[in-house]
């Protein structure tokens, strides 16, 4: 039974405000916190780069024990490449936090976003945790979603509920991200919070998954932040029954899970700096998942490909020179590549001007899929990216401020 | 003794020439022509991409041989992803030339580059070769560099010459390529012609000496083509003594080969598509030669650090973000990274605002390096790029035309 969803951005046994911190010392939302009334089975996936920020580095430790109680995150300043004292800044961020919750400093995580290299000012936090703490609201969720933004243009929100046994319950998340990066912005951060009650173990492995099948797939520029990070919080407040492996409540509140993610995902992606188009690079028939994967990424990546997206160029000889670099095995007379339903190539052959007619077409579209058989084995992969545009190399190019 | 050189573009035993064949019916100089007057000993090294383009796969099956008469080289269609269809024109262009010069065909190499995708149109040849080969002369090979460009903003040749056991012998390159690619104008091409005497073994094992120290270690867009070729021919015209392994003339041989190609490799790079800067990454201290190259490759294609280098902000954030990412072992507390001589980063920390000051004066020269320590090991690798523009973008979102 499907009910008729509330779409508003809260969700039981979870708080949230933000308040102007003066981070970096400008005038805007810059400090948040979500917070659980209880403590919270908590699950976080993170950067694979190996320069972690210090929040990084902290949180991975912290959710070891799979439990936690709120999330503090600031913008303006990454506290990456910050040293010992960045790590001591950190856990002294969670411990102003804590006294102010009555919680233990270990039970809040943090999350940072911004410049590189920077050290935070203490002061910021030690002034303004006392006033974040009292503005705590079950409304709070979309100002934090505003207060996490860099060079995004645009918050990014997600609900979904679910019935499990019986039961609805429901799902939020925000998220930050646009390409990766303004100058030294470094960072996608994601956050979701439910009212599910799970165990902490099974969150984890679901929250692994529902990852890998999101934000490990998408690309805007192909760097990967020293801050990136997915949390997931749950209150239990909806009081389900117990969550057993291998039930179909349990299987439902995966898919649930994995078409939120994969909502936020595909938002920071729309997102996206300087993007223009939302593009779904699927292959097929690659002699395994791994060259798949391979051969998706280094289309997805190739800055050739993604000029070619912006100018809706059906370029299609740029996608079959980076599959051939991209370490894929196949022959290149049986490759075929659609747009959409225009099929462009077949058998490593252009199909002619009609088809490129219908191919620029889809091209001109905000959404569109590149469709690839390499027709070598079984191996698929599905990534999102976008074009690569004039704007792009002007929100890179300036300096940092 | 060093002679003073002789800068002209000639060299003993060879002709040029170049006709506009009106290929893609354009009015400009497309179709050139190499030839040795006699039998030239000859190598090539080609594109590693899987997809190669048929003159590729024709002159790789040619070389075996050690031997060649002449290069046809025609501009606009790459012939590549033509199919039988492709490789059966390839032959039939080297049988024209063949037939007008009087020799063996399989004597005869190609070259194409353009869009790809497209089938030769061989009335072109047929009706344009016999004045090709008509106009061959001994100071045709300007007008060559110059029939062989596609986006290029200039000509690339190189001019070099060495005393081997008292004989002086002369080297002259030409070569065409920015970043790689306009529109499906997919290749780096490039012709060095010497008239040493040298066995064909011994050519071939110094082209891929020099290629690797050279063509191999630019990268303008990370884009490979399908049509990449670097060929050597040997006249043998300067009638020098037979050169032999391990001797000094061989290695001043080398020596000078490895200079000129290098040469050409950097004019590439300097006119990329868009480019305003070249830069040399310089990666020391990784754990092993393979690991370095990973790590200097990741951060000279990495868009953010390219387009941080077009705003001439000395970003070092995103140049250890991309080491971070590119599989090479590190310690982030020991990362050292300068520009030039301005010592940015040292122990993976930022020194400072006056350091800043001073790197960024090295980031608004036209070419400038970037020197990273890892300190993990003796691995070292360096690689030459150039910046990420506006007009990149704008070159490569035009329409193929």
């Amino acid at each position: 039974m499907r009910l008729k969803m509330d779409k508003t951005l809260q969700i039981n046994g979870f708080k949230a405000a933000a308040v102007k911190a003066g981070i970096r010392g400008k005038d805007r939302l810059d400090l948040s916190l979500l917070v659980c009334d209880r403590t919270a089975a908590a699950a976080g996936i993170f950067t694979t780069n190996l320069v972690k920020a210090a929040p990084v580095m902290l949180d991975q430790e912290r959710l070891s024990s799979g439990k936690a109680r709120a999330i503090l995150i600031n913008a303006s300043i990454a506290n990456a490449c910050t040293g010992a004292e960045g790590l001591s800044k950190a856990i002294r961020c969670a411990e102003l936090a804590a006294a102010e919750l009555g919680c233990a400093p270990e039970e809040v995580l943090v999350a940072s976003t911004g410049v590189i290299g920077e050290q935070l000012d203490l002061s910021c936090f030690e002034k303004h945790m006392a006033s974040l703490v009292k503005n705590l609201r079950s409304d709070g969720f979309a100002e934090v979603s505003r207060a996490i933004m860099t060079t995004d243009t645009v918050p990014k929100t997600a609900v979904r509920e679910v019935v499990l046994d019986g039961t609805a319950v429901r799902l939020i998340g925000m998220a930050k991200g646009a390409g990766m990066i303004k100058p030294n912005m470094a960072t996608m951060l994601a956050f979701v919070l439910t009212d599910a009650a799970l165990p902490d173990d099974l969150l984890r492995e679901m929250l692994a998954e529902a990852g890998s099948r999101s934000f490990n797939r998408i690309t805007v520029d192909g760097d990967t932040s020293t801050n990136d990070s997915l949390m997931l919080l749950a209150s239990g407040a909806a009081g389900n029954p117990p969550l057993l492996q291998g039930t179909p409540a349990v299987a439902a509140f995966r898919a649930t899970l994995n078409e939120l993610v994969l909502d936020l995902a595909l938002q920071i992606v729309r997102d996206g700096e300087g993007a223009t188009k939302l593009i779904t690079i699927r292959v097929a028939g690659a002699a395994s998942e791994s060259e798949a994967r391979l051969a998706a990424e280094t289309v997805a990546e190739s800055k050739l490909v993604k000029t070619a997206f912006f100018g809706e160029d059906a370029n299609w000889g740029r996608i079959i020179a980076a599959l051939g670099r991209s370490g894929a095995a196949f022959d290149q007379l049986r490759v075929d590549i659609a747009f959409d339903e225009a099929q462009m190539v077949r058998e490593g052959l252009g199909q002619g001007k009609a088809v490129e007619a219908e191919a620029t077409k889809v091209l001109k579209q905000r959404e569109f899929s590149v469709n690839i058989d390499l027709h070598q084995g079984e191996g698929t992969w599905e990534i999102y990216t976008c074009d690569l545009s004039i704007d792009y190399v002007k929100i890179n190019a300036d300096y940092r401020s």
